[in-house]
C-alpha cells in the first residue's frame, strides 16, 4: 500500500501498474475462419509456396518470350494457337516455338511458355493464329512459383490481432486452425448501497445500476469476456467476498462506483487484504476520473474505478482498455482507438491535470473537427451527443481553438 | 443493363448505387446491455426525471445557504449537525435553521436543504458542531431532480448505432429493452472452376477460396452476419442458382471472383436476369479494383467483385461496406474506419484514376505518418504487412512524402 494518498500523472500512474500486466498464456485452436480479433499465440510462416504453379496475372495469350521479341503494330509476331488453358486444371497445352495458348487470369502457365502477352497486345488472325504486337520479356505477367509467399517465409508473427485480410492470408497457405490466446475475462464489481438493477425502479436515495453495463461493453469492444457480477453493498466482507469470486473467476477485476472517500478507502483495504502486491495507485490527476485505484493482487490487475459514469468510463478507457490489450497478448493497441483533430473552440483547463472533454466530431474542409459538448453536469450524457473525447494534456493551461487533439473514440 | 463498359469514378459509380440502398426494416428487441453496435430502431426519450430526487455531488455536508453567507476562515458558520445521510435510503433528517447533515456523493438532500458544503471547506469543533469557513450558494454541489435528463426529453434517435455510453444512458433511464434493426445479412459467392475449400489440397491450376472468408470477416466487421455459400463453378446456369437462393436468404448478395474478362460477363448477365434495375456500373476507375459490379435486384443491392483477393478487400471497403451500413439504418458512418496521416514517401500514381495503397502507420514526432508497403505482386500480403489502405485522390498524378492522405484501416 504505497503511497496512498499521493496523487500521479496518468503516465506514472501506468508506469507503476505495467509491470504487473502479464499476458495470459491460455491458448486454444480455433477455426481460421472464426478467428476475427482474436490473438494468435505462435508465429506462422508458410507451409507451402503460393502459388504452386506459374500463374497469369493477365487475360491473354501465354507465350515463349523469344517469339514476340521486336514485334511491332507494324510488325506482328505471328503465333499458331497451340490450345486453351481451362480454369482449375493443368495446362494441358505443351508450347513449341512459334505456339501460343489462349489464358485467363490465375490461369496456370503451360510447359514451353514463359511469358504472357496481353489480349490488348494481341489480333486474331483466324482460329489458328493470332498476331502479338508487341514483345513481352520472360516473366511478364506471370506470378511464379513462390513469389506471393515462399515456404517458409514469416508470415504473421505471435501477438498480431488478426484482421480480414490476415484470415485471408492464412486460408491461402491452407492454415485452416490457428492457436490464439483465450479471450481476457474482465469482472465487474458494481458497489453502493444506493444501487438497484436497472430493471428496479429506484426508490429516494436509489439509483439504476448502470456504470457496470457500460464498462462491460467497454471491455467487450477490447475483445474481453465481461462477465457482471451482482451488486454488492458497501461492507468490508460483502466486497471482500465478491473480489474473491472474482479473481477466481476473471483476468481483471474492475469495482465500479463507490464515490464516497469512506468507499474508496474500503475498496483499497479490500484489494490490500487479497494479495500482494495490492494497491499500486490511489489517485490520478485527471479530470474526470481522480479518484481512481489501479491495484494487482498476484498476476491479476484490480481497478477501483469512480462511481460517476463518465469518470468510470474515461478511466475505463486509459487505464482498463490497455490493459485488457496488454493481457490479451496483443503486440500494440490498434489504430481505430484515437483520432487527430482541430478543437472548433478552446477549452479551459488547469496545467498539472490531463483533462479530458467530451467533443463532436465533424469533417470540414478536409480536416477534422473536435467540437467540445459542453453543458449539463452530467458528462454520460455529453458522452452520448459525442463522438469520443478529447484529450488536454498534463502540461497545457487550456488548449485554443484550431490546436490538434487527440480525441479517443467512445 | 446501362453504360455497361463505361468506367465511372468511384464517386460516380456510388451514385448511381446510392438510390437503391433502403434501411432494412425488420425490427427485434433486445435487452439493452446486450445492443452493443446494434442500430436503434426508434427515437428514445427519457421516461423519468434523473435524478428522480436532489442528489449531493459531494462529500460534505447539506446545509441552508443562508446559513453559511458570510463565511470565512476566520469568521466560519457553526453549524448543528443535525444527522447523516445513509446511501440508498431516503435522507431521514429534516434541516431548521442553523443546521447540516453529513452527506456523501450521489446521497439524497435532506428536507430543508438546498446545497452542501464540501468538506474540505468544513472543520469540526465536537460531535454536535461544524465550522462552514467558506459560504455556498444555493444549489451549489447539488443536482436538482432532472438536471441530468428531464422526463420527455430526447435521448438518442433512430439510426443510432448504439456504443457503452449509450447502453449505459438508457439504463439509467429504466430503458431495459430496446427495439433495434435487423442485422444485414450478406451472402458471399465465390465463383471460379479453379477454386477448391481452403482444407482441400489444390491441385495444379487450382487455388484455395480465400476471398469469401476474407470478405466475410470484413462483413462481420461492419456489424452484418455473414454467410459463405458453397463454391459455385463458371456456368451460367449454377450462378444464376446460388444467386436466387442467395437473394432469398440474405439482404446483400456478393459474387466474389471471376477476374477474367468472360466470367466478369457472366456475373452481369446472370444479375440482369433476376430482376430490375440489375447491373448499374460495370468497371470503376480505381486501382486495384476496376472490374467492379455494383448493381440491385429490387431493393438488394448486389455487387461482382474482382477476383484478386485484395481487390475484392479494397472494393469491399468501398462500397460494400458504406452499403452495409445504409441498409443496418445507421445514420452515419462510424467515425473509427479511416484516419488521416502524412505520406513517409512519395507515390506514383495516374491522374483519372483513385489508387489504393498499403500502408503501415506509424507515430512520429506527434504525427501519423503512413509509410507504403511496396513490393510484391501480391497486394494481400501487403495488407498484411501495413495497417490500412491510402487513397490517391482521382485528380493526382501522384503524392509526395509530407502530403496528408486519408487511411482507411482494415
Amino acid at each position: 500500500m504505497a503511497d496512498l494518498f499521493t496523487v500521479l500523472t496518468p503516465r506514472e500512474a501506468w508506469s507503476r501498474l505495467e509491470p504487473h500486466l502479464h499476458p495470459i498464456d491460455r491458448v486454444e485452436t480455433v477455426p481460421t475462419s472464426e478467428s476475427l480479433g482474436r490473438v494468435l499465440a505462435e508465429d506462422t510462416s508458410a507451409p507451402v509456396d503460393l502459388p504452386h504453379f506459374a500463374r497469369s496475372s493477365m487475360d491473354g495469350y501465354a507465350v515463349r518470350a523469344e517469339d514476340t521479341h521486336g514485334a511491332t503494330e507494324g510488325l506482328p509476331a505471328y503465333l499458331k494457337v497451340a490450345g486453351e488453358v481451362s480454369m482449375g486444371q493443368p495446362a494441358g497445352v505443351r508450347l513449341s516455338p512459334g505456339e501460343a495458348a489462349l489464358i485467363h487470369t490465375g490461369g496456370m502457365l503451360p510447359e514451353g511458355a514463359d511469358a504472357v502477352v496481353m489480349v490488348e497486345n494481341t489480333r486474331g488472325v483466324d482460329a489458328a493464329m493470332i498476331e502479338a504486337v508487341r514483345p513481352v520479356a520472360k516473366g511478364e505477367n506471370v506470378i511464379r512459383v513462390g513469389e506471393d509467399m515462399a515456404r517458409g517465409e514469416a508470415l504473421l508473427s505471435r501477438g498480431s490481432l488478426l484482421r480480414p485480410q490476415d484470415i485471408g492470408s492464412l486460408l491461402s497457405l491452407g492454415i485452416t486452425r490457428v492457436p490464439v490466446f483465450h479471450r481476457v475475462r474482465v469482472a465487474l464489481i458494481p458497489t453502493g448501497d444506493e444501487l438497484v438493477p436497472p430493471e428496479t425502479d429506484p426508490g429516494p436515495g436509489q439509483i439504476r445500476n448502470t456504470n457496470a453495463f457500460a464498462l462491460a461493453a467497454l471491455a467487450a469492444k477490447a475483445g474481453a469476456v465481461p462477465v457482471v457480477l451482482d451488486i454488492v453493498r458497501d461492507s468490508y466482507e460483502s466486497l471482500q467476498a465478491a473480489a474473491r469470486q472474482a479473481l477466481e473467476t476473471a483476468d481483471i477485476v474492475v469495482f465500479s462506483g463507490g464515490s464516497s472517500v469512506s468507499t474508496r478507502d474500503m475498496t483499497s483495504r479490500v484489494i490490500d487484504s487479497l494479495g500482494k502486491p495490492g494497491v499500486l495507485v490511489h489517485g490520478v490527476s485527471l479530470r474526470p476520473g481522480k479518484p481512481t485505484i489501479l491495484a494487482a493482487v498476484g498476476r491479476q490487475p484490480a481497478f477501483g474505478l469512480p462511481g460517476n459514469p463518465a469518470s468510470s468510463m474515461v478511466t475505463f478507457g486509459i487505464f482498463v482498455t490497455p490493459a485488457i490489450y496488454r493481457l490479451s497478448g496483443c503486440r500494440r493497441l490498434p489504430q481505430s482507438l484515437a483520432v487527430k483533430a482541430r478543437l472548433a473552440r478552446n477549452i479551459p483547463s488547469a496545467a498539472g491535470r490531463e483533462d479530458y472533454v467530451p467533443v463532436k466530431l465533424e469533417e470540414k474542409g478536409g480536416d477534422l473537427l473536435a467540437d467540445p459538448v459542453f453543458g449539463k453536469s452530467n458528462f454520460l450524457f455529453a458522452m452520448v451527443r459525442g463522438d469520443g473525447v478529447a484529450r488536454v494534456p498534463l502540461d497545457k493551461g487550456g488548449m485554443m481553438a484550431g490546436e490538434w487533439v487527440e480525441v479517443t473514440l467512445f
